[in-house]
């Protein structure tokens, strides 16, 4: 796998909600504490990603580039510093694991797949109001999750719940028994970032409980929004913040 | 699965060339023979589509709306009049598949990968001169083709190869034995058809052996160029010809 | 494709069920009717598959020999003789949609999974009073259906509903407007069928009601019982029973 | 993802085959070094596994358990001992590669497809003198080995490149530049194995090349032999020697 800076460009489509703030607490490790203002807000998000390296060859073959992702974001205080920090993820390629492993997403491999706008609208949405984009979620053949958003007017934002720094453990464990030979706690987020014109609406998402999933652990009390937006990101590295093990 | 209309939007991917007019003869079956000017003349086309029926529902949940197609066009004659007609062609998903029998396309099931054109560059060609598009097209877990169009300029059309309407042959082969239970020739075009400037540049096509599929029977002998183009589709229905069964 | 005689080793997991016979007849066109013994049963059957043609070429490049499928098999009635019929079929390779429609089998595309027995019980159930064997069914992202029979005793049958000869119709809607350019009505069985010793036990079936899917429209009244077998066979052909258009 | 100990029973497809030995100290890190007996041998291995944690519940939902793979295995010395190593590995299952993390395998996702046996012969090799296995590895849509073993006799071993304890690197690159946050060797073996009669026979291995995979960096100069054998294992965890980093 090439090493950083990757480039990506792609589609996301997200969910805002808030769940109960005790549920985020069950899923922050030591040493990181609920996020001091609205403790309870998540953003399911779903991305339709054309990604490569720095020597853009990707782009030639695409199967080595086009991707799509799922995941779920909350936020976390460390240090009385506001961090994003995604709790669960799934995607469809195995390039898209190995970044991710890189940079402390806990990705799986899921089924994904979100409406797109285009040019011409016999068959798709346009970036207008009342533009209705879908998406769904599946994994080991059960639908996780699914949405519609139904674009109303243009925003100043793309929510707020994935807009600050990750922070990401990194951890192998033991080979040898319980407990962990390596564990950090990282940060990072884009080295560059352009975004179209974000757009917001009314949302519905529906997440269904799987034996083997735990995205139902953050059950939706109230849907805040649905967004819209199209965007390039460039990535390349982060920061330690601090060693865990040993 | 909902009857026609079907209504399509989406990004076409096109390389033309010449191969041996006697290879095209060979998959002409009677009452077809080859087209009078540029016999030889084939087009590889990639598509990557939004497509729905009426109820337009599919559009949101996505998974029965996108599909993905690399197919194989030459033309040819019959009774005096020049129709393209589609000899080989993959999808990948099972309702492209249905419609295809309707419409007398012989889907098979591949992998198919094509770039797309984006807002943002960071990951993505420009549809402007110099913008680089790959395509490529697997069945079998082995590479079929690939392709790269560098786009050079504008064009007045996106080839000249499937600009006819189809001629197709639907067929039934006989339960008890050789020989046809049904078998008619059908023509079929757009109802609707809308489509964006079209692009013409510089194009690389490869075609690789397989003992199980048939694509390099029809080599390339001469790249006549590629295309890029997106448009809005409506199908709905087209004529019976003759049947030629019994 | 390579024409018939086609060869199948495989793996059979079965459970049989009663559903109200009115729903039976819902899924029964004309000239079928119902059954007369125990019109409301119903066979859901998963097969894990080897198969090839006469050259047996496929068995040494198996992407194109191995595939999985789930269908539900009820019983009808036509001039008086009992047949079987499969009214719902999914399988994971587009030979065997090829095959089907050759067939009469409806077969869209699904994701199949089912235990198999193995000759080391680290990670299998045997083939024994108490093997476990599991079975899941997914389309459209969604799953559809799974099961879980727990062997009991060796059985004088794999069951009675999928026993008779199948009875299918196979049809081209016109292509210019409502109405079908050609309907047969075929039967067809295996030309050669070896079967090993057959198990019985309990069962558990769960249905799961999807958009896009009929399945739930037989829904389980009372398990009749699990089945398990490992079969051997030889399918060429079958016969017109009557053609239906025109 | 449950902790081990983890369940396997299946079936393995080897080709064994001898490289130049430089080839293969090119894929060797510090500590290791070539072995000092036939160091140029490899083994490409194909697996078809049914897997599970202690629960055996993933058994009952074998989306869960069934995964296959091929993986490419040389020798090497650490500290005067032989042990065996993993070069290359391509899983079709995420929970595989979840798995592979922990064991220091450097998973890939692939498309493997190998040939089973079966109680009935209409289409399947029998385990026998002249039974003919199959397989085939593709990862980004282009075929990378196939192979094929007809069986001639049974054998006291299923290869020796395979045979002994795995020594492989676990390494987290540093989050901000170059160099190794965690870099640790271990070794681990099965805790408990039991294996069929093993069967060996004459093969053909084809390697392809592909411009984003390294298999052909270890050529086929003459096969050894190719082995068939079914096994059940349990891994339990390994040992860490040493630690690289820091």
């Amino acid at each position: 796998m090439p090493s950083p800076p990757w480039f990506y460009s792609g589609d996301l489509l997200t969910v805002e909600y808030r769940t109960d703030p005790a549920r985020v607490a069950d899923l922050l490790p030591a040493p990181l504490s609920l996020a001091e203002e609205d403790p309870g807000a998540v953003a399911m998000i779903w991305a339709d990603w054309q990604s490569c390296s720095s020597s853009r060859k990707e782009l030639l073959d695409p199967v080595q580039s086009q991707y799509k992702e799922a995941f779920v974001v909350v936020r976390c205080s460390y240090k009385g510093q506001t961090f994003s920090r995604c709790v669960f993820i799934w995607v469809d390629k195995d390039f898209a694991i190995g970044r991710g492993l890189h940079q402390g997403y806990p990705k799986k491999l899921g089924s994904m797949w979100q409406t797109r706008p285009h040019a011409f609208p016999q068959a798709s949405p346009s970036i207008a109001p009342g533009g209705m984009f879908g998406a769904s979620l599946a994994a080991g053949d059960r639908r996780l999750a699914d949405a519609v958003v139904t674009l109303r007017e243009e925003s100043p934002t793309n929510g707020f719940v994935n807009a600050n720094k990750m922070a990401h453990h990194r951890v192998f464990p033991n080979i040898d028994g319980p407990g962990d030979a390596f564990s950090e706690l990282i940060s990072s987020g884009a080295a560059e970032f352009e975004g179209g014109q974000a757009w917001t609406g009314d949302a519905e998402l529906n997440l269904y409980d799987s034996p083997n999933e735990e995205l139902t652990s953050l059950p939706v009390q109230e849907v805040i929004g649905g967004y819209f937006q199209q965007i390039g990101v460039k990535w390349n590295g982060g920061t330690s913040l601090e060693r865990l093990d040993g």
